[in-house]
């Protein structure tokens, strides 16, 4: 058995466009506020995992996880730098997790980051679609966008979801950012707005059939950081700690084209399953989840696969109000991809960061009551590497 | 304490100029080799490590890990990709011995691999050039070898270093590759052709002053791969186990100007401290050493500071035979990186790959006889993030 690891300090750089500031600004930003809140000196940290799916690519910089280390003046301590794709930031904190758990190192500082708006959209398109499948879709013009409608066209095609779903999504995941002074977008949006009024086709353009603007998530630069501890050391550091309960991570088919029913997220529920189980919980005791809605259809289809819905029925949930802030299951409480803003290789540690913010009570206006258990997910490639995480408060 | 773990499997790719071959299809070659040589079968797989430098930038592939995993069948297991310069790979096999250590997995696959000969060598010089410091030297124009052709410069001023000493260890190392079949160079090397000679001015060109031609590494594309499992678990796979004794990573400085005494390399000392001390041995039981040869005077630096040699000795050394494959410490039997080649992400997976080999007495012609003990340096950046492994027959 593997000692319990716990967060002890949470940070998060400003997510947005951030002309002012190098990958390295925003990275020192967000791990300089998770030491300071862990109540932790520099000289406590024992490793380091940076999480950046495109530093090389945009901000010409490899071996960033150095970098950071000398940049934080934490030398001599291990650093490396992990990428997953969109998912390169859960699985920096899994990596950090083994580390803790595996006793030899103590506390684990991981930073996820990514600077991309200052590059041509068209040029950060092709970036992110280099993780698709070489030839069965790379090459052949594939893009993220285009994956999404084409899971999304079917999944409204079987199970009944339509346009106005995916709208309330994006309506919900943008309220909720106006509370939380990190997110990228904070601009309310109505139903009439991108849905029901005759200017909503211009408000709420086609990006990839059936998908709208407001069904996919921005390009946003941001940090964001957790600093993690054995469980038996975290009252050392705080009195509000949260214990990671639980993780798994699962790879899936790398063509969507491959998968025997491609609207079913094998990944999310294998890696759910065994973050569950190794909680000891089910999705019932889940009290709020962050999901990875790039696109609004995801975060429909990853609840079901986690388990929180019957497949096909999330969409009604919606409609009825349970994944609001003030629902049974209030989902993406920070706003999510859609809203927070998918700075791709922060994402997955802002995830944690939100569940431990929650969890200790720290959320202010967004803060869910009596908050327990929190579920992540983050969602590499098109759901082909997943991991979920379970945290507990104390 | 961590369970320890043991290498059950090792495996290459051909090492030269692999036209033929994408990074994939050089990654796929390693591993399946590593798994075939374990006696294990791809079920038995628990988790994957693939390290790479430049997958994005020079084969437009990100998370390469879930393209491997995929290519391979071995889903849904969780896959990553590790990235620390020219020590991606021995900090994949790091993650993978704390995954393994943690309890949490039990056979973890590593596979290191860069595909580089293809892309024009100023492109190289400068996609490598990206791992130094981004104000202080990148966007000066400082390369590797400039980096290298300074550190040696004060090498030679203060130490007495020569030119023949480098041009003794190209020679050394060539050799070692011709009874290496995986090599990239199979080429002999006199010191007449590349030092004494009229000649060799001409053979031998400068690259950086005082650096040659043949005390610098070629680009090379390759692969290499080790498949590790908890050591008491090992005998289930093989009768010739190697455990992974100790390991230790530092960093130092990112911008070489910033070290009190630029020929100290910190790293190297602080990670080899911490892997003789957790191994449980000191430099003198060693036996054979792999050394990270980028440049010719790395090795003589990096064998002084790893405590093989009194500082400013080791050339001397060199020049007695005390490092050659029948004296008292071989050091680069495979070849090392000037002459078995640096597929970057490859270089600290091969490196481990040699030490089992000739642990398991399976080395044939450039077989050290009786090694118990193993030691591995893999050097990113320059000296800025090491990686020290030390690794024990049984």
């Amino acid at each position: 058995m593997m000692r319990e690891v716990a967060v002890i300090g949470y940070g998060m750089s400003k997510f947005g466009r951030r002309d002012d500031s190098t990958l390295m600004d925003m990275l020192r930003e967000a791990s300089t506020v998770a030491i300071k809140t862990a109540g932790a000196e520099k000289g406590d940290i024992d490793t380091l995992y940076v999480a950046s799916m495109l530093s090389g690519e945009l901000s010409k910089q490899t071996a960033i996880g150095t970098a950071l280390a000398d940049e934080l003046s934490l030398l001599p301590v291990p650093a490396d730098r992990i990428e997953n794709g969109p998912a390169s930031g859960a699985s920096a904190v899994k990596q950090a997790v083994l580390a803790v758990g595996s006793e030899v190192y103590d506390l684990a500082l991981v930073v996820g980051g990514e600077k991309m708006r200052h590059a041509p959209s068209n040029e950060v398109a092709e970036l992110l679609a280099s993780m698709t499948h070489p030839t069965a879709e790379y090459v052949q013009g594939v893009t993220l966008p285009s994956l999404a409608a084409m899971f999304a066209m079917l999944y409204m095609q079987r199970y009944g979801v339509e346009r106005k779903h995916l709208s309330l999504i994006a309506i919900k995941n943008h309220r909720n950012a106006l509370k939380n002074p990190h997110a990228h977008l904070h601009r309310p949006l109505t139903l009439e707005g991108i849905y029901s009024l005759p200017e909503a086709e211009v408000n709420n353009p086609v990006v990839s059939e059936p998908l709208r603007l407001f069904d996919c998530c921005p390009i946003t630069d941001g940090a964001a950081s957790v600093l993690l501890c054995p469980a038996e050391r975290a009252n050392e550091f705080t009195d509000e700690p949260v214990t990671i309960a639980g993780f798994g991570q699962a790879t899936d088919s790398l063509a969507l084209q491959d998968r025997d029913d491609p609207t079913v997220l094998q990944a999310v529920r294998k890696s759910s399953d065994k973050a569950f189980q190794m909680a000891g919980v089910t999705p019932k005791d889940i009290d709020f989840a962050e999901l990875h809605d790039a696109f609004t259809i995801l975060e429909i289809a990853e609840s079901e696969d986690a388990g929180f819905f019957e497949k096909g029925t999330a969409h009604k949930a919606v409609e009825e109000g349970v994944t609001e802030l003030d629902g049974d299951l209030p989902i993406n409480t920070s706003g999510g991809l859609k809203a927070r803003g998918h700075p791709v290789g922060a994402t997955g540690v802002a995830q944690i960061v939100e569940l431990a913010q929650q969890l200790r009570g720290e959320a202010e206006e967004r803060q869910v009551a009596d908050a327990e258990y929190g579920y992540s997910c983050n969602f590499g490639g098109f759901g082909n590497n997943v991991l979920s995480f379970v945290l507990r408060r104390g």
